[in-house]
């Protein structure tokens, strides 16, 4: 078995787990950050094994259209293409061909699109994004799903979740290599009903991971605490839990109390080129003038390279001059924030003190008290 | 004396020396990268220890109108703001104050000039020039001078060499700190009487160090050489040598031959942020579609990460996808590989090779035949 997860501690539904793969383990709760085109924007993979990075995601829609899975596959797939030799994950090009709005069209075969470079018209069908994805040769391959946007009738929440299912069956179909490990996507939008019915249908399939999709989109936070405790309810204990695209501090921190082990987001490096510093109290805005003169690191407690060896002040110079440095260094302070949450995550629940843990980052993060969504999160957890 | 300066090794008039400064020695020849906002574009402080940079400059313009010298000096210099903690060397301003064309008007008090930022009216003269570089705190400082366009009329260029002259005196008297070293500039345009009388009168000064300014605006190689050979044959023996603002790597190996110690130029980082990475060979232009399947790294045998990590293939695909780990990378290189140029040029005079070495460089640069400007260098300096 290349994939094995195998659950060493949990505190409620939180828990800490290992889940091993072709090219190494990693430690749930994770936080996976995106190299949307094979790297992840400013960091070198020496700078991701040193802030603790486990496992890199790479987007399908991309790297189709440029430089080509045959091109990354002559290389020896992401691994050998990138040099990053650790695990990777690649998503099913889905999600970011939905998001084309227009110039895309959906029907049972799969999704036709307009390539955002070339204009070339492509046709993404699950047995593509599967032939795509093994080229790719990540470790975690996705099974291609459609994402509706936030809000959608609920008759088309329908019809997307049973194609969804009908996609995972195909891409099942089209999966060839045993070193990868398909984890099917849950849909069904923030309707419990549907998204209970996707997740029943979609166990099915009795995968070695299973995705929660489709949130992150625009919907009320309470909405989501719903559908992710009903979700983690449902699936089953013994296989890893990804909630797609989620990658705020605060939805870490409810999402890990609700079961999920792996997420993933663009969040810490694109907040970070806005010139966004993560800290337990939020953002540090590091282009604002009153960082100027701040001798301090960006935060005294964080390990990282631009933490151990720079002051607020010349990372606002940095930011402010637009220079490529300081871009670079708040991604890498941004993404080792997102990994010591997690590390965090993982000592409390081992200690079996999660929920003081979320009541301490809490009390951090919003002085004037938790928002509604977050109580009722830890409240459905059991932590609060 | 915080600033000795010892001959090591010498070869015709090419020469290994040391020099010291209150932040540690550095081996000459050799080439500094340029910090123009008190950062090397794209690169960090971890990484310029490790391609070898032994000294640093900074641009003076830039810092007096962002973040302000009075911030820099509150963090202890540039050393203490950045945390390079290796020599600095600071530039006059007047170059880049030169530069701003219509915006600006010079005077025998200093060049009042418009800031690019904002507009502000600003008067750099040799007194404000000194006081900021005081406060910046580099090891090295330059002189205040003119630096003319190419072509200038030659009455121009008297008249203004000779202001140079009364700048210095005045840089010299304004001068506070002893553990900055000021480095006096010739001027003369490429004209060898003018050339001859600037450089005289600048060593009469008697300094620590003394710089050929005025050279690569446009001149003709030719004119480059003839002026450079002059002003080595006059300056002292036992004080370093830098021609300013000269980068490309045929100009330094021509240059050390010449008896140069130092150099500084954008071009490394600049040309690896259009894409180009520098080999013995020339350029290679990694945005160029023939290196998308490319194998090889940059250089074989370079030891710089990108070129220990990484295929031409990837960094074309990072270079295309305008990707920022694609313009660190090459930069990266680029500066390595001046180093690298200038580690083996150290090499071979101390080994009595230099003239092999060049015609071997000019061998691989040019494959059919160096140009005349070369070999009349290397001709001038008896090694061809």
């Amino acid at each position: 078995m290349p994939f094995r997860f195998t659950l060493r501690y949990w505190q409620g539904k939180a828990r800490v787990g290992r889940f091993e793969t072709p090219h190494g383990a990693v430690e749930t709760p994770l936080f996976m950050p995106v190299g949307t085109q094979a790297t992840v924007k400013g960091l070198s993979n020496r700078e991701l094994v040193e802030i603790g990075s486990q496992i890199v995601l790479a987007n399908t829609y991309h790297l189709l259209l440029r430089p080509g899975p045959e091109r990354i596959a002559r290389f020896g797939g992401l691994h050998g293409f990138t040099g990053y030799t650790g695990p990777w994950l690649t998503d099913s090009g889905g999600f970011q061909v939905m998001s084309l709005g227009h110039r895309r069209v959906i029907s049972e075969e799969g999704v036709a699109f307009s390539s955002h470079l070339n204009g070339d018209r492509i046709l993404l069908t699950p047995e593509r994004s599967i032939a795509v994805q093994e080229q790719l040769g990540a470790d975690v391959i996705m099974a291609f799903d459609e994402c509706p946007p936030y809000p959608a009738e609920r008759d088309y929440l329908e019809r997307s979740f049973e194609r969804t299912l009908r996609w995972l069956e195909r891409s099942l179909a089209a999966k060839t290599r045993a070193d990868q490990a398909l984890f099917g996507i849950t849909q069904g939008g923030v309707e419990p009903d549907l998204r209970r019915t996707s997740t029943l249908e979609t166990i099915r399939f009795d995968l070695p991971g299973y995705a929660i999709g489709g949130l992150a989109v625009g919907e009320p936070k309470e909405k989501m605490v719903t559908v992710v405790d009903l979700s983690t309810d449902l699936l089953p204990e013994d296989r890893p839990r990804y909630l797609m695209g989620v990658g705020h501090p605060e939805d870490l921190v409810a999402g890990v109390a609700l079961g999920v082990d792996m997420f993933d987001c663009v969040y810490p490096t694109r907040t970070g080129r806005f010139g966004y510093a993560l800290v337990d109290e939020g953002r540090l805005n590091l282009g604002a003038a009153r960082h100027k003169d701040d001798p301090e690191p960006i935060d005294p407690a964080c390990d990282c390279y631009a933490c151990q060896n720079h002051s607020r002040a010349y990372l606002t110079h940095l930011v402010r001059a637009g220079e490529m440095l300081g871009l670079r260094l708040l991604s890498l302070h941004n993404v080792r924030y997102l990994h010591r949450l997690m590390e965090r995550a993982r000592e409390a629940i081992a200690a079996g003190d999660y929920g003081a843990f979320a009541r301490d980052f809490a009390r951090r993060r919003w002085s004037e008290g938790p928002p509604a969504w977050f109580v009722e999160a830890m409240e459905r957890a059991g932590m609060w």
